[in-house]
Protein backbone atom coordinates (compact mmCIF):
# COMPACT_ATOMS: atom_id res chain seq x y z
CA UNK A 1 0.00 0.00 0.00
CA UNK A 2 3.12 2.29 0.58
CA UNK A 3 4.21 1.69 -2.95
CA UNK A 4 0.63 2.67 -4.36
CA UNK A 5 0.57 6.44 -2.36
CA UNK A 6 4.18 6.50 -3.38
CA UNK A 7 3.03 6.25 -6.99
CA UNK A 8 -0.06 8.20 -6.54
CA UNK A 9 2.55 10.66 -5.16
CA UNK A 10 4.59 10.78 -8.18
CA UNK A 11 1.99 10.70 -10.62
CA UNK A 12 0.54 13.94 -8.54
CA UNK A 13 4.08 15.48 -8.72
CA UNK A 14 4.29 15.07 -12.17
CA UNK A 15 0.52 16.75 -12.86
CA UNK A 16 1.68 19.68 -10.81
CA UNK A 17 4.70 20.07 -12.52
CA UNK A 18 3.06 20.50 -15.57
CA UNK A 19 0.81 22.44 -14.09
CA UNK A 20 3.35 24.73 -12.37
CA UNK A 21 5.50 25.00 -15.39
CA UNK A 22 1.94 26.34 -17.15
CA UNK A 23 1.59 28.64 -15.09
CA UNK A 24 5.48 30.10 -15.26
CA UNK A 25 4.96 30.39 -18.92
CA UNK A 26 2.05 32.18 -18.81
CA UNK A 27 3.64 35.17 -16.52
CA UNK A 28 6.86 34.89 -18.17
CA UNK A 29 7.61 38.41 -19.49
CA UNK A 30 4.31 39.66 -18.27
CA UNK A 31 4.04 43.15 -16.81
CA UNK A 32 2.29 42.55 -13.09
CA UNK A 33 -0.16 45.66 -12.07
CA UNK A 34 -0.36 47.37 -8.75
CA UNK A 35 -3.45 48.35 -7.10
CA UNK A 36 -2.59 52.29 -8.69
CA UNK A 37 -4.27 54.99 -10.78
CA UNK A 38 -1.80 56.98 -12.68
CA UNK A 39 -3.05 59.88 -14.78
CA UNK A 40 -0.92 62.07 -17.37
CA UNK A 41 -2.37 65.60 -17.16
CA UNK A 42 -1.65 66.89 -20.17
CA UNK A 43 -4.43 69.65 -20.88
CA UNK A 44 -4.93 72.84 -18.64
CA UNK A 45 -8.65 73.81 -19.18
CA UNK A 46 -10.65 73.48 -16.15
CA UNK A 47 -12.62 70.62 -17.78
CA UNK A 48 -10.30 68.33 -17.77
CA UNK A 49 -8.34 69.50 -14.44
CA UNK A 50 -11.93 68.56 -12.64
CA UNK A 51 -11.64 64.84 -13.73
CA UNK A 52 -8.09 64.04 -13.03
CA UNK A 53 -8.25 65.77 -9.67
CA UNK A 54 -11.60 63.69 -8.85
CA UNK A 55 -10.42 60.88 -10.16
CA UNK A 56 -7.06 60.65 -8.02
CA UNK A 57 -8.59 61.97 -5.23
CA UNK A 58 -11.40 59.44 -4.80
CA UNK A 59 -8.67 56.87 -5.61
CA UNK A 60 -6.28 57.87 -2.89
CA UNK A 61 -9.27 57.65 -0.63
CA UNK A 62 -10.05 54.28 -1.88
CA UNK A 63 -6.77 52.82 -0.65
CA UNK A 64 -5.29 53.25 -4.59
CA UNK A 65 -2.00 54.84 -5.01
CA UNK A 66 -2.53 57.65 -7.15
CA UNK A 67 -0.08 59.65 -9.31
CA UNK A 68 -0.77 62.86 -11.47
CA UNK A 69 2.40 63.27 -14.36
CA UNK A 70 1.75 67.47 -14.92
CA UNK A 71 3.16 67.85 -18.32
CA UNK A 72 2.35 70.01 -21.55
CA UNK A 73 -0.88 72.56 -20.90
CA UNK A 74 -1.56 70.62 -17.66
CA UNK A 75 1.93 71.85 -16.04
CA UNK A 76 0.21 75.17 -15.92
CA UNK A 77 -2.42 73.86 -13.27
CA UNK A 78 0.40 73.70 -10.80
CA UNK A 79 2.07 77.08 -11.25
CA UNK A 80 2.09 79.15 -7.98
CA UNK A 81 -0.55 81.88 -8.46
CA UNK A 82 1.16 85.01 -9.58
CA UNK A 83 3.73 83.44 -11.20
CA UNK A 84 4.09 84.39 -15.10
CA UNK A 85 6.56 83.34 -18.05
CA UNK A 86 8.87 86.59 -18.20
CA UNK A 87 12.75 86.17 -19.38
CA UNK A 88 13.90 87.85 -22.53
CA UNK A 89 12.83 85.06 -24.75
CA UNK A 90 9.46 86.84 -26.56
CA UNK A 91 8.20 83.02 -27.49
CA UNK A 92 8.26 82.48 -23.88
CA UNK A 93 6.75 85.65 -22.88
CA UNK A 94 3.92 84.67 -25.84
CA UNK A 95 2.81 81.95 -24.96
CA UNK A 96 3.06 83.18 -20.68
CA UNK A 97 0.20 85.69 -22.16
CA UNK A 98 -1.64 82.92 -24.01
CA UNK A 99 -1.42 80.76 -20.52
CA UNK A 100 -1.80 83.05 -17.84
CA UNK A 101 -0.98 79.84 -15.74
CA UNK A 102 -2.44 78.63 -12.14
CA UNK A 103 -5.52 76.32 -11.60
CA UNK A 104 -7.49 79.49 -10.30
CA UNK A 105 -7.24 81.01 -14.25
CA UNK A 106 -7.82 77.50 -15.90
CA UNK A 107 -10.05 77.84 -18.78
CA UNK A 108 -13.27 75.57 -19.36
CA UNK A 109 -12.22 74.33 -23.03
CA UNK A 110 -15.89 74.41 -24.57
CA UNK A 111 -16.74 77.64 -22.80
CA UNK A 112 -13.13 79.32 -23.67
CA UNK A 113 -14.88 81.89 -25.73
CA UNK A 114 -18.20 82.66 -23.90
CA UNK A 115 -15.96 84.06 -21.38
CA UNK A 116 -18.25 84.09 -18.30
CA UNK A 117 -17.86 80.09 -18.59
CA UNK A 118 -15.42 79.44 -15.78
CA UNK A 119 -17.06 81.52 -13.21
CA UNK A 120 -20.35 79.99 -13.54
CA UNK A 121 -19.07 76.66 -13.50
CA UNK A 122 -17.39 76.94 -10.00
CA UNK A 123 -20.10 79.07 -9.12
CA UNK A 124 -22.41 76.13 -10.23
CA UNK A 125 -20.31 73.95 -8.61
CA UNK A 126 -20.31 75.94 -5.11
CA UNK A 127 -24.26 75.67 -5.35
CA UNK A 128 -24.04 71.40 -5.24
CA UNK A 129 -21.05 71.33 -3.54
CA UNK A 130 -18.70 69.80 -6.10
CA UNK A 131 -15.27 70.79 -4.72
CA UNK A 132 -12.97 73.35 -7.04
CA UNK A 133 -9.82 72.60 -9.23
CA UNK A 134 -7.43 74.35 -6.83
CA UNK A 135 -9.26 72.31 -3.20
CA UNK A 136 -9.08 69.33 -5.50
CA UNK A 137 -5.47 69.48 -5.81
CA UNK A 138 -4.61 70.49 -2.24
CA UNK A 139 -7.45 67.37 -0.92
CA UNK A 140 -5.04 64.98 -3.39
CA UNK A 141 -2.03 66.51 -1.61
CA UNK A 142 -3.66 65.79 1.87
CA UNK A 143 -4.70 62.12 0.59
CA UNK A 144 -1.49 61.46 -0.29
CA UNK A 145 -1.91 61.22 -4.12
CA UNK A 146 1.40 61.88 -5.77
CA UNK A 147 2.19 65.15 -7.74
CA UNK A 148 4.49 65.31 -10.53
CA UNK A 149 5.68 68.30 -12.65
CA UNK A 150 6.97 67.06 -16.20
CA UNK A 151 10.78 68.14 -16.87
CA UNK A 152 10.84 68.96 -20.30
CA UNK A 153 7.78 71.35 -20.32
CA UNK A 154 9.65 72.96 -17.19
CA UNK A 155 12.66 73.49 -19.63
CA UNK A 156 10.57 74.45 -22.41
CA UNK A 157 8.97 76.91 -20.12
CA UNK A 158 11.64 78.60 -18.37
CA UNK A 159 9.72 77.50 -14.99
CA UNK A 160 11.71 76.60 -11.89
CA UNK A 161 10.75 74.38 -8.83
CA UNK A 162 9.74 77.42 -7.08
CA UNK A 163 7.68 78.82 -9.78
CA UNK A 164 5.85 75.63 -9.16
CA UNK A 165 2.80 74.86 -6.22
CA UNK A 166 3.94 73.76 -3.17
CA UNK A 167 4.59 69.61 -2.11
CA UNK A 168 5.09 68.38 -5.72
CA UNK A 169 7.52 65.73 -6.49
CA UNK A 170 10.58 65.81 -8.13
CA UNK A 171 10.08 66.54 -12.01
CA UNK A 172 10.40 63.15 -14.21
CA UNK A 173 10.95 62.86 -17.39
CA UNK A 174 8.81 60.67 -20.58
CA UNK A 175 10.84 57.53 -19.32
CA UNK A 176 9.97 57.27 -15.82
CA UNK A 177 6.67 58.48 -16.66
CA UNK A 178 6.31 55.53 -18.69
CA UNK A 179 7.63 53.26 -15.48
CA UNK A 180 4.46 55.10 -13.59
CA UNK A 181 2.34 53.87 -15.78
CA UNK A 182 3.34 50.45 -16.56
CA UNK A 183 3.27 48.89 -12.89
CA UNK A 184 -0.10 50.75 -12.94
CA UNK A 185 -4.16 49.14 -12.94
CA UNK A 186 -5.10 52.55 -14.78
CA UNK A 187 -3.77 54.97 -16.69
CA UNK A 188 -5.42 57.70 -18.35
CA UNK A 189 -4.11 60.76 -20.72
CA UNK A 190 -6.60 63.26 -19.82
CA UNK B 1 14.67 1.83 -4.77
CA UNK B 2 11.41 2.90 -3.04
CA UNK B 3 13.85 4.86 -1.45
CA UNK B 4 15.35 6.46 -3.73
CA UNK B 5 12.36 7.55 -5.62
CA UNK B 6 10.83 8.76 -2.59
CA UNK B 7 14.18 11.39 -2.09
CA UNK B 8 14.10 12.01 -5.69
CA UNK B 9 9.87 13.19 -4.74
CA UNK B 10 10.93 14.97 -1.65
CA UNK B 11 13.61 16.90 -3.57
CA UNK B 12 11.00 17.33 -6.61
CA UNK B 13 8.46 18.62 -3.76
CA UNK B 14 10.88 20.93 -2.18
CA UNK B 15 11.83 22.45 -5.87
CA UNK B 16 8.04 22.68 -6.51
CA UNK B 17 7.55 24.28 -3.42
CA UNK B 18 9.33 27.28 -4.50
CA UNK B 19 8.34 27.68 -7.32
CA UNK B 20 5.25 27.99 -6.15
CA UNK B 21 6.06 29.99 -3.65
CA UNK B 22 7.76 32.81 -6.81
CA UNK B 23 4.16 32.31 -8.39
CA UNK B 24 2.45 33.31 -5.14
CA UNK B 25 4.55 36.36 -4.16
CA UNK B 26 4.24 37.47 -7.87
CA UNK B 27 0.65 37.65 -7.90
CA UNK B 28 0.49 38.98 -4.15
CA UNK B 29 -1.22 42.42 -3.83
CA UNK B 30 -1.45 42.28 -8.29
CA UNK B 31 -4.71 43.57 -9.72
CA UNK B 32 -6.04 40.78 -12.41
CA UNK B 33 -6.81 41.88 -15.85
CA UNK B 34 -10.76 40.76 -17.40
CA UNK B 35 -10.99 40.46 -21.09
CA UNK B 36 -13.26 44.00 -20.73
CA UNK B 37 -12.42 47.24 -22.53
CA UNK B 38 -14.09 50.31 -20.13
CA UNK B 39 -14.02 53.82 -21.68
CA UNK B 40 -14.73 57.08 -19.64
CA UNK B 41 -16.85 58.95 -22.58
CA UNK B 42 -15.76 62.80 -21.41
CA UNK B 43 -16.37 64.37 -24.20
CA UNK B 44 -19.49 65.60 -25.80
CA UNK B 45 -18.71 66.50 -29.39
CA UNK B 46 -19.70 63.85 -32.36
CA UNK B 47 -15.67 62.87 -33.03
CA UNK B 48 -15.20 61.73 -29.70
CA UNK B 49 -18.77 60.07 -29.56
CA UNK B 50 -17.57 58.08 -32.82
CA UNK B 51 -14.75 56.64 -31.56
CA UNK B 52 -16.04 55.63 -28.17
CA UNK B 53 -19.60 53.94 -29.38
CA UNK B 54 -17.15 52.26 -32.53
CA UNK B 55 -14.58 51.33 -29.80
CA UNK B 56 -17.20 49.81 -27.54
CA UNK B 57 -19.62 47.64 -30.16
CA UNK B 58 -16.30 46.24 -31.81
CA UNK B 59 -15.22 45.35 -28.45
CA UNK B 60 -18.86 43.47 -27.36
CA UNK B 61 -18.97 42.15 -31.30
CA UNK B 62 -15.75 40.63 -30.45
CA UNK B 63 -16.51 38.53 -26.96
CA UNK B 64 -14.94 41.76 -25.00
CA UNK B 65 -17.06 43.07 -21.61
CA UNK B 66 -17.83 47.01 -22.40
CA UNK B 67 -18.64 49.39 -20.75
CA UNK B 68 -19.04 53.04 -21.45
CA UNK B 69 -19.00 55.88 -18.58
CA UNK B 70 -20.72 59.12 -19.76
CA UNK B 71 -19.41 61.90 -17.55
CA UNK B 72 -19.05 65.62 -18.03
CA UNK B 73 -19.90 66.84 -21.60
CA UNK B 74 -20.03 62.88 -22.30
CA UNK B 75 -23.49 62.89 -20.41
CA UNK B 76 -25.49 65.02 -23.07
CA UNK B 77 -24.59 62.13 -25.92
CA UNK B 78 -27.08 60.02 -23.54
CA UNK B 79 -29.81 62.97 -22.66
CA UNK B 80 -32.95 62.47 -24.18
CA UNK B 81 -33.76 64.47 -27.97
CA UNK B 82 -35.96 66.93 -27.15
CA UNK B 83 -34.92 67.52 -22.92
CA UNK B 84 -33.54 70.67 -22.06
CA UNK B 85 -32.11 71.61 -19.26
CA UNK B 86 -34.04 74.13 -17.12
CA UNK B 87 -35.29 74.74 -13.80
CA UNK B 88 -34.75 77.77 -11.68
CA UNK B 89 -30.94 78.12 -11.89
CA UNK B 90 -29.84 80.98 -14.94
CA UNK B 91 -26.22 78.87 -14.40
CA UNK B 92 -27.94 75.69 -15.94
CA UNK B 93 -30.05 77.30 -18.25
CA UNK B 94 -26.88 78.64 -19.66
CA UNK B 95 -25.36 75.59 -19.73
CA UNK B 96 -28.36 74.40 -21.47
CA UNK B 97 -28.04 76.99 -24.37
CA UNK B 98 -24.54 75.97 -24.84
CA UNK B 99 -25.05 72.60 -25.12
CA UNK B 100 -28.56 71.42 -26.18
CA UNK B 101 -27.94 67.54 -25.54
CA UNK B 102 -28.54 64.40 -27.20
CA UNK B 103 -26.42 62.62 -29.59
CA UNK B 104 -28.31 64.24 -32.50
CA UNK B 105 -27.02 67.48 -31.96
CA UNK B 106 -23.65 66.36 -31.03
CA UNK B 107 -20.96 68.94 -32.58
CA UNK B 108 -17.58 68.09 -33.97
CA UNK B 109 -15.06 70.11 -31.90
CA UNK B 110 -12.69 71.07 -35.11
CA UNK B 111 -15.74 72.12 -36.98
CA UNK B 112 -17.09 73.75 -34.34
CA UNK B 113 -17.16 76.82 -36.05
CA UNK B 114 -17.90 75.82 -39.33
CA UNK B 115 -21.68 75.00 -38.49
CA UNK B 116 -22.12 72.54 -41.59
CA UNK B 117 -19.59 70.51 -40.20
CA UNK B 118 -21.21 67.96 -38.28
CA UNK B 119 -24.10 67.51 -40.99
CA UNK B 120 -21.34 67.11 -43.65
CA UNK B 121 -19.67 64.44 -41.42
CA UNK B 122 -22.82 62.54 -41.06
CA UNK B 123 -23.42 62.77 -45.08
CA UNK B 124 -19.88 61.76 -45.22
CA UNK B 125 -20.76 58.72 -43.19
CA UNK B 126 -23.13 57.56 -44.67
CA UNK B 127 -22.11 57.43 -48.60
CA UNK B 128 -19.64 55.39 -46.84
CA UNK B 129 -21.53 53.24 -44.83
CA UNK B 130 -20.10 53.98 -41.23
CA UNK B 131 -23.03 54.25 -38.64
CA UNK B 132 -24.16 57.46 -37.09
CA UNK B 133 -23.45 57.99 -33.27
CA UNK B 134 -27.30 57.78 -32.46
CA UNK B 135 -27.35 54.19 -34.78
CA UNK B 136 -23.84 53.10 -32.51
CA UNK B 137 -25.63 54.09 -29.22
CA UNK B 138 -28.68 51.85 -30.25
CA UNK B 139 -25.93 49.21 -31.65
CA UNK B 140 -24.13 49.18 -28.32
CA UNK B 141 -27.27 48.76 -26.05
CA UNK B 142 -28.12 45.63 -28.18
CA UNK B 143 -24.74 44.07 -27.91
CA UNK B 144 -25.08 44.13 -24.50
CA UNK B 145 -22.47 47.18 -23.92
CA UNK B 146 -23.15 48.65 -20.19
CA UNK B 147 -24.09 52.34 -20.56
CA UNK B 148 -23.64 53.79 -17.65
CA UNK B 149 -24.59 58.07 -16.39
CA UNK B 150 -22.16 59.77 -14.19
CA UNK B 151 -24.65 61.03 -11.04
CA UNK B 152 -22.22 63.91 -10.29
CA UNK B 153 -22.72 65.23 -13.78
CA UNK B 154 -26.79 64.59 -13.46
CA UNK B 155 -26.46 66.10 -10.17
CA UNK B 156 -24.74 69.46 -11.25
CA UNK B 157 -26.76 69.85 -14.37
CA UNK B 158 -30.46 68.74 -12.15
CA UNK B 159 -30.75 65.84 -14.66
CA UNK B 160 -33.04 62.99 -13.82
CA UNK B 161 -33.28 59.15 -14.88
CA UNK B 162 -36.01 60.45 -16.77
CA UNK B 163 -34.20 62.99 -19.15
CA UNK B 164 -31.75 60.58 -20.30
CA UNK B 165 -32.34 57.57 -23.02
CA UNK B 166 -33.93 54.46 -21.73
CA UNK B 167 -31.79 51.38 -22.02
CA UNK B 168 -28.69 52.99 -19.65
CA UNK B 169 -27.60 51.37 -16.19
CA UNK B 170 -27.77 53.14 -12.60
CA UNK B 171 -25.99 56.10 -12.66
CA UNK B 172 -22.53 55.72 -10.39
CA UNK B 173 -19.99 57.77 -9.13
CA UNK B 174 -16.33 58.11 -9.54
CA UNK B 175 -15.23 55.32 -7.41
CA UNK B 176 -17.50 52.75 -8.79
CA UNK B 177 -16.36 53.99 -12.22
CA UNK B 178 -12.51 53.42 -10.77
CA UNK B 179 -13.55 49.36 -10.05
CA UNK B 180 -15.08 49.26 -13.76
CA UNK B 181 -11.53 50.68 -14.74
CA UNK B 182 -9.07 48.70 -12.43
CA UNK B 183 -10.53 44.94 -13.79
CA UNK B 184 -10.74 45.93 -17.19
CA UNK B 185 -7.59 44.61 -19.69
CA UNK B 186 -8.46 48.45 -21.54
CA UNK B 187 -9.31 51.12 -20.19
CA UNK B 188 -9.91 54.75 -22.29
CA UNK B 189 -10.23 58.49 -21.21
CA UNK B 190 -12.09 59.58 -24.74
CA UNK C 1 10.64 6.91 9.06
CA UNK C 2 10.26 6.09 5.57
CA UNK C 3 6.02 6.06 6.12
CA UNK C 4 6.89 9.67 8.13
CA UNK C 5 8.68 10.96 5.01
CA UNK C 6 5.88 9.82 2.57
CA UNK C 7 2.85 11.13 5.15
CA UNK C 8 4.78 14.38 4.94
CA UNK C 9 5.19 14.34 1.20
CA UNK C 10 1.63 13.34 0.58
CA UNK C 11 0.25 16.09 3.09
CA UNK C 12 2.82 18.54 1.04
CA UNK C 13 1.52 17.58 -2.28
CA UNK C 14 -2.33 17.73 -1.40
CA UNK C 15 -1.26 21.51 -0.14
CA UNK C 16 0.71 22.43 -2.75
CA UNK C 17 -2.33 21.52 -4.99
CA UNK C 18 -3.94 23.47 -3.55
CA UNK C 19 -1.76 26.23 -3.82
CA UNK C 20 -1.69 25.55 -7.55
CA UNK C 21 -5.45 25.47 -8.07
CA UNK C 22 -5.81 28.87 -6.22
CA UNK C 23 -3.10 30.05 -8.64
CA UNK C 24 -4.77 28.78 -11.72
CA UNK C 25 -8.23 30.42 -10.38
CA UNK C 26 -6.71 33.83 -10.20
CA UNK C 27 -5.54 32.92 -13.83
CA UNK C 28 -8.44 31.68 -15.60
CA UNK C 29 -9.98 33.88 -18.09
CA UNK C 30 -7.37 36.86 -17.16
CA UNK C 31 -5.45 38.99 -19.46
CA UNK C 32 -2.09 38.88 -19.15
CA UNK C 33 -0.07 42.67 -20.15
CA UNK C 34 2.96 42.35 -22.14
CA UNK C 35 5.85 45.36 -21.73
CA UNK C 36 4.21 47.56 -24.44
CA UNK C 37 2.83 50.92 -25.28
CA UNK C 38 -0.23 51.50 -27.88
CA UNK C 39 -1.49 54.68 -28.28
CA UNK C 40 -4.87 55.86 -30.26
CA UNK C 41 -3.60 58.65 -31.87
CA UNK C 42 -6.53 60.72 -32.62
CA UNK C 43 -5.96 64.15 -32.53
CA UNK C 44 -4.14 65.60 -35.04
CA UNK C 45 -2.71 68.89 -33.44
CA UNK C 46 0.64 69.70 -33.00
CA UNK C 47 0.46 69.45 -29.05
CA UNK C 48 -1.30 66.22 -29.40
CA UNK C 49 1.45 64.56 -32.05
CA UNK C 50 3.97 65.88 -29.54
CA UNK C 51 3.49 63.69 -26.64
CA UNK C 52 2.38 60.61 -28.88
CA UNK C 53 5.46 60.60 -30.91
CA UNK C 54 7.74 61.55 -27.93
CA UNK C 55 6.35 58.93 -25.78
CA UNK C 56 6.32 55.73 -28.35
CA UNK C 57 9.96 56.96 -28.88
CA UNK C 58 10.70 56.96 -25.60
CA UNK C 59 9.29 53.48 -24.80
CA UNK C 60 10.82 52.00 -27.75
CA UNK C 61 14.11 53.49 -26.35
CA UNK C 62 13.70 51.91 -22.90
CA UNK C 63 12.97 48.38 -24.62
CA UNK C 64 9.26 48.39 -24.60
CA UNK C 65 7.33 47.25 -27.51
CA UNK C 66 5.77 50.38 -28.81
CA UNK C 67 2.03 50.82 -31.32
CA UNK C 68 0.46 53.80 -32.80
CA UNK C 69 -2.61 53.67 -34.51
CA UNK C 70 -3.42 56.60 -36.37
CA UNK C 71 -7.20 57.36 -36.36
CA UNK C 72 -9.99 60.45 -37.10
CA UNK C 73 -7.71 63.40 -36.72
CA UNK C 74 -4.41 61.69 -36.12
CA UNK C 75 -4.16 59.96 -39.39
CA UNK C 76 -3.73 63.41 -40.71
CA UNK C 77 0.38 63.51 -39.06
CA UNK C 78 1.01 60.52 -41.47
CA UNK C 79 -0.36 61.64 -44.52
CA UNK C 80 2.50 62.19 -47.16
CA UNK C 81 3.36 66.30 -47.50
CA UNK C 82 1.82 67.55 -50.56
CA UNK C 83 -1.02 65.23 -51.01
CA UNK C 84 -4.50 67.38 -50.95
CA UNK C 85 -7.83 64.82 -50.65
CA UNK C 86 -8.91 65.63 -53.83
CA UNK C 87 -11.84 63.82 -55.68
CA UNK C 88 -14.96 64.37 -57.08
CA UNK C 89 -16.98 64.50 -53.56
CA UNK C 90 -17.59 67.88 -52.10
CA UNK C 91 -17.65 66.43 -48.48
CA UNK C 92 -13.89 65.00 -48.60
CA UNK C 93 -12.80 68.23 -50.89
CA UNK C 94 -14.67 70.16 -47.95
CA UNK C 95 -12.59 68.22 -44.96
CA UNK C 96 -9.48 68.26 -46.93
CA UNK C 97 -9.36 72.18 -47.21
CA UNK C 98 -10.28 72.19 -43.07
CA UNK C 99 -7.51 69.71 -42.61
CA UNK C 100 -4.78 70.16 -45.03
CA UNK C 101 -2.78 67.03 -43.96
CA UNK C 102 0.61 66.34 -42.90
CA UNK C 103 2.59 66.87 -39.96
CA UNK C 104 4.62 69.29 -41.08
CA UNK C 105 1.31 71.84 -41.26
CA UNK C 106 -0.37 70.31 -37.54
CA UNK C 107 -2.30 72.86 -35.57
CA UNK C 108 -1.82 73.81 -31.94
CA UNK C 109 -5.34 73.51 -31.04
CA UNK C 110 -4.99 75.92 -28.05
CA UNK C 111 -3.06 78.66 -30.52
CA UNK C 112 -5.41 77.61 -33.29
CA UNK C 113 -7.06 81.17 -33.68
CA UNK C 114 -3.46 83.04 -33.03
CA UNK C 115 -2.10 81.42 -36.01
CA UNK C 116 1.55 82.07 -35.00
CA UNK C 117 1.39 79.47 -32.96
CA UNK C 118 2.70 76.01 -34.21
CA UNK C 119 5.70 78.34 -36.05
CA UNK C 120 6.68 79.67 -32.88
CA UNK C 121 5.79 76.70 -30.85
CA UNK C 122 8.63 74.44 -33.16
CA UNK C 123 10.63 77.46 -33.10
CA UNK C 124 10.76 77.58 -29.25
CA UNK C 125 11.31 73.15 -29.22
CA UNK C 126 14.48 74.45 -31.65
CA UNK C 127 15.85 76.89 -28.99
CA UNK C 128 15.54 74.03 -26.41
CA UNK C 129 16.66 70.84 -28.55
CA UNK C 130 12.90 69.36 -27.82
CA UNK C 131 12.79 67.20 -31.89
CA UNK C 132 10.05 68.32 -33.89
CA UNK C 133 6.49 65.88 -34.75
CA UNK C 134 7.96 65.04 -38.17
CA UNK C 135 11.32 64.29 -37.23
CA UNK C 136 10.31 62.09 -34.02
CA UNK C 137 7.58 60.40 -36.49
CA UNK C 138 11.13 59.57 -38.38
CA UNK C 139 12.80 58.75 -35.20
CA UNK C 140 10.13 56.43 -34.00
CA UNK C 141 9.80 54.56 -37.27
CA UNK C 142 13.90 54.37 -36.39
CA UNK C 143 13.71 52.92 -33.20
CA UNK C 144 11.00 50.27 -34.00
CA UNK C 145 7.91 51.90 -33.40
CA UNK C 146 4.74 49.94 -35.84
CA UNK C 147 2.95 52.79 -36.96
CA UNK C 148 -0.38 51.90 -37.92
CA UNK C 149 -2.89 53.66 -40.04
CA UNK C 150 -6.98 53.11 -39.49
CA UNK C 151 -8.29 52.01 -42.56
CA UNK C 152 -11.88 53.26 -41.84
CA UNK C 153 -10.63 56.62 -41.29
CA UNK C 154 -8.73 55.93 -44.94
CA UNK C 155 -11.86 55.21 -46.64
CA UNK C 156 -13.80 57.95 -45.43
CA UNK C 157 -11.27 60.35 -46.76
CA UNK C 158 -10.72 58.78 -49.72
CA UNK C 159 -7.16 58.26 -48.82
CA UNK C 160 -4.87 55.26 -50.46
CA UNK C 161 -1.75 53.58 -48.91
CA UNK C 162 0.26 55.81 -51.39
CA UNK C 163 -1.23 58.74 -49.90
CA UNK C 164 0.53 58.58 -46.82
CA UNK C 165 4.62 58.55 -46.07
CA UNK C 166 6.71 55.70 -45.96
CA UNK C 167 7.34 53.04 -43.61
CA UNK C 168 3.70 52.66 -41.70
CA UNK C 169 2.28 49.02 -41.26
CA UNK C 170 -0.52 47.54 -43.24
CA UNK C 171 -4.36 49.66 -42.23
CA UNK C 172 -5.99 48.17 -39.49
CA UNK C 173 -9.79 48.25 -38.16
CA UNK C 174 -10.99 48.84 -34.39
CA UNK C 175 -10.92 45.22 -33.72
CA UNK C 176 -7.16 44.53 -34.09
CA UNK C 177 -6.51 47.71 -32.63
CA UNK C 178 -8.32 46.49 -29.58
CA UNK C 179 -5.90 43.33 -29.40
CA UNK C 180 -3.25 45.70 -30.23
CA UNK C 181 -4.18 47.47 -26.73
CA UNK C 182 -5.69 44.54 -24.80
CA UNK C 183 -2.16 42.87 -24.74
CA UNK C 184 -0.09 46.23 -24.02
CA UNK C 185 0.58 47.26 -20.33
CA UNK C 186 0.37 50.95 -21.17
CA UNK C 187 -2.46 52.24 -23.39
CA UNK C 188 -3.40 55.76 -24.46
CA UNK C 189 -5.83 58.03 -26.37
CA UNK C 190 -4.55 61.31 -27.43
Amino acid sequence: MAATEERIDTIGLADLLHRVEALEDAQRGKVQKKNKLAIIAWGGDLDRIWPTTILATTAAASGMEASVFFTFWGLFAIVRPGVRITGENWMQKMMSVMNAGSAQKAKLSRYHFAGAGPAMFKKLADDHQVAKPEELIATAQELGVRLIPCQMTMDLLGLKREDLIDGLEEPIGAATALLEMKESAIQLFI
